[in-house]
């Protein structure tokens, strides 16, 4: 395993600001991000929870080691490709939460469980026993989560009794050893459903050691599902829109940002800007599923509309116009769907370039 | 310029097979990509109209060689970034829809045009000095087409009069040569403003040779608009699910697909799939805004949305449902922003793969 990524050392100045002059330009702000990773990690260490986050958000090694070194128990990945970028780079511990499906995934799940501690999730005896085949054929043993439905309505088993049987069938299965519960997200329902699920498995003889809840939205109430054992979350790091909108990060934290042009003023209420739907993508906030990213120098100006490489920009309601050349600052809707949509993010300290990181993991949709 | 990129040779049959099996894929097949550009090119062909097609489709650029092979006149790329890899690939004419703002990008133009024959577009008098100051410094001159926006309300100048002034300070202006008038997309109330800003240029004693319409949803309409001597389509070279809903393209004509994976059946009436807004994009779709891809092999089910790895399948309507593991074939709601999320795409001729393709442009939002 090679060491933790360190920023590459400043550029000279010339360069550094070629690197923000040439938009669109997707930009991260350690500062902001550290004030996150701390505020999260305080309250998991506040309230007895392992915090486990999602590297799916920035998809940096260099911010994965971060987020240890502040106190998280490993990482979670959502795809085999990220994981293999980041035990690459010297990530020990990785959960996948994602089902893996098919001799192709579980080979190459064997070749990173040779190398790095890894977890895997199911829903399904399917799922379970293939994993269960490529992993006791390879001589290896990994940890399972069995993955609850707990309100959400997207994978999962259904209810508490099904957590159980899943949980016996893997407990009986070579390569796999059943290690405890995952849910994603943490709703209200959440801690009852995984109570009962806990009490059932343990009436069979098993033990639930690790119960993993996910997400940015309800992070800050997972001490109230006290069945949690582990946090997982991906998006505090960055911010964006939505979690301005659910009150998670406030708009100073917002450490992703995309520096963008005016290329055009058509008209006295329009503004175009050089970055789209490629640049920001079409994901949709939290509160304003219309709206297409927050102009922090205009912010009563409204981005209504996304092509491919122009942002539609509405500057009615604004008092103040920005004209063709000025350059804004764009807080994305989902930093997660922005940031894979870039090959490199300029690094900032004290508003200073202090370095270009390539998105290692960014694509790694396999 | 290096010579036209051929398709590498086909694997050997295991290998063939593990590209299809490790699961979100994209596939590009090559039969449907000649059928259309075939099509295009032959209504081009007929109405007498230059064919410039937009490589940000597919940004390929083995299928731009085959769209110029077909008669293209050259091709247009909407970012610099597009055209550096276009250029470097042996495509020699290049127009740039996109307004440059800014001397960095001046700069880029600068050296791409010193290679090869580019053109570019403007709406106001701010990018027309712009690029005018750069190009001259160089001892370069570069057509300019001022860009009309003739009912779209996106870029480009507001009236025929509005088009004549920028068309003479054009003229007038070292570095550049006006050469006509470009607008997007293609609308009933094109022809009559182009016709308007025609008469109106001529009248001040100045030369339109270029006429440029773009769009692939009007591009079957482009001879109705008589003003018109140039259309750019990007969409048209693959097909998505707009393209089937606005008639353009059959589905049997839809090249571009994502082979994905059942890997939840968490109900009987849900199925989740391992492609979410990463792989398919959350662009909306003509006529089904709320609908993120067709299933082809199963037409009555719905993806209802996208999670970022996670496509839900609302199975409901269908009375054939599949199993967790069966892999089924994705007719993406977009295929710009489908592509522009994959790092290589499979080729595949009649049925069969016989390459794996960089796409080599992805992700040059600059």
């Amino acid at each position: 395993m090679s060491p933790p990524q360190q920023a590459s050392p400043p550029p000279r100045s010339a360069a550094r600001d070629a690197v923000l002059r040439d938009t669109p330009v997707a930009t991260v702000d350690l500062d902001a991000v550290e004030r996150n990773v701390a505020r999260m990690q305080a309250y998991c260490d506040e309230h007895g929870l392992a915090l486990r986050p999602h590297v799916k958000t920035h998809k940096l090694p260099e911010l994965a080691h971060l987020q240890m070194r502040a106190g998280a128990v490993g990482i979670t990945c959502q795809k085999l490709g990220e994981a293999e970028v980041m035990a690459a780079a010297g990530l020990t511990d990785i959960l996948l939460s994602f089902p893996l499906v098919g001799d192709a995934k579980v080979e190459r799940l064997v070749a990173l469980a040779r190398e790095v501690t890894m977890s895997v999730v199911g829903d399904s005896e399917t799922v379970a026993r293939g994993l269960s085949a490529g992993l006791a054929r390879a001589g290896l043993e990994v940890a399972f989560l069995v993955e609850c439905d707990t309100g959400f309505g997207r994978t999962g088993v259904q209810a508490p009794g099904d957590a159980a049987d899943l949980a016996e069938l893997v407990a009986g299965l070579p390569g796999l050893r059943f290690e405890g519960l995952m849910t994603y997200p943490t709703l209200t329902a959440t801690g009852p459903w995984l109570r009962a699920a806990i009490d059932e498995i343990s009436a069979r003889g098993l033990e639930v050691r690790t119960v993993s809840g996910g997400g940015t939205p309800g992070f800050f109430s997972s001490h109230r599902a006290p069945e949690l054992t582990e946090v997982r979350a991906g998006t505090y790091v960055y911010g964006d829109r939505s979690c301005i909108a659910n009150g998670t990060v406030a708009l100073e934290d917002c450490a992703l940002r995309v520096h963008a042009t005016v290329v055009s003023r058509p008209t006295v209420g329009r503004a175009i800007l050089d970055a789209g739907s490629k640049t920001l993508s079409n994901d949709p906030a939290e509160g304003d599923p219309d709206g297409r990213g927050l102009i922090v120098e205009y912010p009563d100006a409204r981005i209504h509309a996304l092509s491919e490489e122009h942002g539609w920009v509405d500057l009615s309601a604004c008092e103040r116009r920005p004209e063709v050349g000025e350059v804004v600052t764009v807080v994305p809707n989902h930093a997660c769907g922005c940031a894979n949509l870039h090959d490199e993010v300029v690094v900032l300290r004290g508003g200073q370039v202090v370095g270009v990181w390539p998105v290692a993991a960014r694509g790694r949709i396999r």
